[in-house]
């Protein structure tokens, strides 16, 4: 198939490499024109702008919006949709709030453009390890681009089959699915944003028991002093806690087992923050998740007011003087 | 009544000086002598040691310990063990871990020795206000020491009386309770101390959150300058969450709204790790007590592990590089 | 002052009544017209509809209402904008989300009809012991309506002055706050809720392991026979956790220490879930109140999709089978 | 190599075969002799009590004790402590508290014999996939098990080799550590363990929201029909929560999407408890991994203490009468 691919970053410029390596036929753009230029290598047509890539595709035209969420997808979108014509199609591949895209689709629909929302798994490694994507859209929106999730997606792999599966669409064992109407591909990729918080923090509590159960600060008789890059590659064999983000660990602690260059601050992005929103509107108890974000939060503050209270209302009523930091 | 105290920071010095105030004879010991002598210019008998405060009292004498809990507190009550005789009582008003009450107590009875736990709330308030204490002990012991806990009890005063309390025992309206055997007085201070940690992370947060909305971070028309000793002000009349704590909190940031000579290293005590322990033990769900435990524990470090190793993976499957803090 | 009010229920009727009491003059309006016939013979005119109201009332208006948050109040307000001429007043006094607040004084200013939002708190008390509250809006208009809010509030009552306190105005120390513009008082009386969760929590949870250690499920040396209500009692006086809610607490212990007739479903309203969100959108860790809001989402579920998952995983990897119920 | 085992389970069981067609020489012994008959068909010599066994076997003698942790491991070692013979060695596999290791081989030292702490993972999938071992014991004696260890362990496998790891000592890659000294081993497991329960409880919240987002109590223009069996078999391919655990939830759904026959209540064991007094005893922040373990609590109770003191709370301030359950 022929599509436009606007945004050639981590995600766009190698989910245009991956389609192009599959066959397909990509018109690139990007604001950096420098971005461009490795892609146009690789085989890419290149187009200015939104108006010459919208005057290359031909009808009904796919065009792939891969921005970060917000307002750079949102001004992209609103242009192309001066640009479009009905029955073309907007695929939004970024992290997007679930909700924008129902608004999108809901304006878009007087003009006959479709909107198709996809959720896209994989970060780095997706060139090579292919997308895991799930996909809001009509049924037939979906089933049109079909050839370009087939191309972009794992495939079955080596991977065990799952025992007892039985469903005549094998899309799923393959890496991507049709989650349903649009916004349900983002809500899903959200949510599955949301749990990688949760998996992600897990494992670093309990790393960093280990590490302080190896401390120095401890009395000898108390003190094991664990090989933690050990720790993490024998539990990829085996235990129940191996994981691909256990596997990252294992890599990252056999490089680097004190992981001293870190200052310790970590950002979140919105999904996380969307998923704790969700479960507050749907009433679902989400503690593990919601304090895997908090965590994150704490992580980039130091000395907060929450904490300068807690301390004056125990000088307050026990006269305590908190020790040096 | 007569009695021994040893240990005179704080806590035992003011509890010293209510005793004597209403009437009961003090034999007094510390460490540091020049502690001493201030109790001694009140009335305060004084003993150079253990030996000689238990020779100063007649039998059956009773001794209060107030010393840190753990190794001094136990060292002395290991002394006292050796000097007193049977129908003495040691009563521990320190912060002991109740089960190490339930385990001396064992290893007093066999020399007919007493022993009493006292949980007692109050703080540099105390003196003025009066003591809450949560007492395990045989039900003859505890009446046995009625008037001391009755003189150090804040008494009524003018609290309004609880509707629909029928009670005919009516010592908890005058600040002490028998809680039951050896072990129960630490064991309800504990839960005491788990509350109050909650009960403080509870207003931290929210004072944080309203901290933050008044933050020159934000745009000017997403920012409320609120002014947080006021609102604490008015929180003490007429609302919901009114409390001592809250008094307190009006009272810190009345004087310094900003707080900012605190670092933000908040120390925690024994008993919000046992009451933890004893919800891990008991199988009872207590996030809210827990979770404020776990905020000091934060609070006092930077640039953990488990942040480092959150950075780590995130560059691993992401490429993400962590914004300098 | 003359004031319209209406919504007649729990609350402002109440309102109502106190406002009467010192001297103001209430036209009333409530859908059922039955609330409102105790009011008429306690002194207030009736109106039997929005515009009946409008046309009683002398120019400028002030009309306060006191309605469930969300659509009721929405439909009033969108009613009364027809009705009302420039320099009225609304007042919001339920429990709206503070977004709500800003976009309607924005929608009501090209009419010249004041907003303002009073976030309230005193519940069935506030009768008799006055209404705490926190009030956005114009400064003009706050101190327009200043008398309004001196009688609601509690005044100084018999509380003791805060330490230290030195503010010009005493408003806050008679119980009521200009928060700010419009939006800062339900800001303010959001957090309130908030912390009231949170703090709730910490009680129950405490409450919760003290009863568990009272089970006759454990074996009789581990066992304490607490008397809950007693510990309620004693707590009040002097101890770190004295507070209304603790009063409240001792008060429903006193009469039903089982407090078996609760289902232990727990509902939460708006409040504590926009903290929440709050939180999130600050990116202020908030792992007391959100743990406290999840926790009453689960008190309403039993049997949930999570724990069967938990289960299904566990007899996938080690073929545990769960214990009955 | 020769050696016993004691407990023929699920776990024991497996492990025996696993042994034995790697060539060891099995003594088996069970309580339950019925269980036993399997083994010695399988090529098991059969001893009937400690004794037989420890007669049977050559010394050194190696013995592994694969049982439920406390009492019966307890009182089986304190067994084979009088029977066994300088020299000797007691292998404990089950999931024993470090400590009690640790107190353990303080308690045989004098006796020449040597302990070790084997923590395993790998449940009823051991035999196929072989067993993640983590063993804490003298350097000399884990050297000297080496045989059995690298039996047991699953092995290189097919997986991907961890980029830029350089250990000289392969073992960890092979599925087995020498952790450090009696009691490592099962300190580690015991992480791993409360690792297992926040990474189990992160996809178990995910999923909860997914599947209420899917509830026909939604009004049909906020639902997604989520095919959940569907969402899992994606997320095993090239998604960044792919794991062990996603793969056995892929399992589950794809029988019984709706998972009814669970009944929500879900077990825990010891090491998820200890894991969290570890946390408390280090001053380590957990509270992903605590709030997975009270999320367990909560699932195995109804009609908690502290739910009823919230609604009576709420009923003592507001008046509020929770709706029904």
């Amino acid at each position: 198939m022929q599509l436009g691919i606007i945004g050639l970053g981590r995600m766009g410029g190698n989910i245009a490499r991956r389609l192009m390596r599959g066959g397909h036929a990509v018109v690139a753009h990007d604001q950096d024109a420098a971005v461009t230029s490795a892609l146009i290598e690789e085989g890419a047509d290149h187009a200015a702008s939104l108006a010459a890539m919208v005057e290359r595709l031909e009808a009904p035209r796919t065009v792939w919006v891969m921005l970060p969420a917000g307002e750079p997808t949102e001004a992209t979108i609103n242009t192309l949709a001066e640009l479009l014509a009905p029955g073309d199609i907007i695929i939004d591949g970024g992290n997007t709030f679930y909700k924008d895209d129902i608004r999108r689709a809901r304006a878009l629909e007087p003009k006959g453009i479709h909107y198709v929302d996809v959720g896209t798994s994989g970060g780095v490694w997706g060139l090579e390890r292919g997308y895991c994507m799930m996909v809001g859209a009509e049924r037939e929106v979906f089933d049109y681009l079909d050839p370009l999730f087939d191309t972009l997606a794992p495939g079955y792999g080596d991977l065990e089959r799952t025992r007892g599966r039985n469903a005549p669409d094998d899309r799923a064992e393959r890496g991507y699915i049709h989650a349903g109407p649009v916004g349900a591909g983002h809500y899903v990729k959200m949510v599955h944003n949301g749990i990688e918080y949760g998996l992600m923090q897990a494992y670093a509590e309990g790393f960093e028991l280990m590490q302080s159960k190896s401390s120095e600060a401890l009395p000898e008789d108390e003190r094991f002093e664990l090989n933690l890059a050990d720790v993490a590659e024998v539990w990829r064999r085996g235990s129940v806690v191996s994981s691909w983000l256990l596997d990252l660990t294992a890599q990252a602690l056999a490089g680097d087992p004190r992981l001293d260059h870190y200052t310790g601050a970590v950002a979140d992005s919105g999904e996380g923050r969307w998923t704790i929103d969700a479960a507050v509107e749907q009433g679902v108890a989400t503690p593990v998740l919601a304090n895997a974000l908090f965590s994150r939060f704490s992580s980039r503050k130091e000395n907060t007011y929450a904490n300068r209270l807690l301390s004056a209302m125990r000088f307050g009523f026990g006269g305590h003087v908190e020790p040096p930091k």
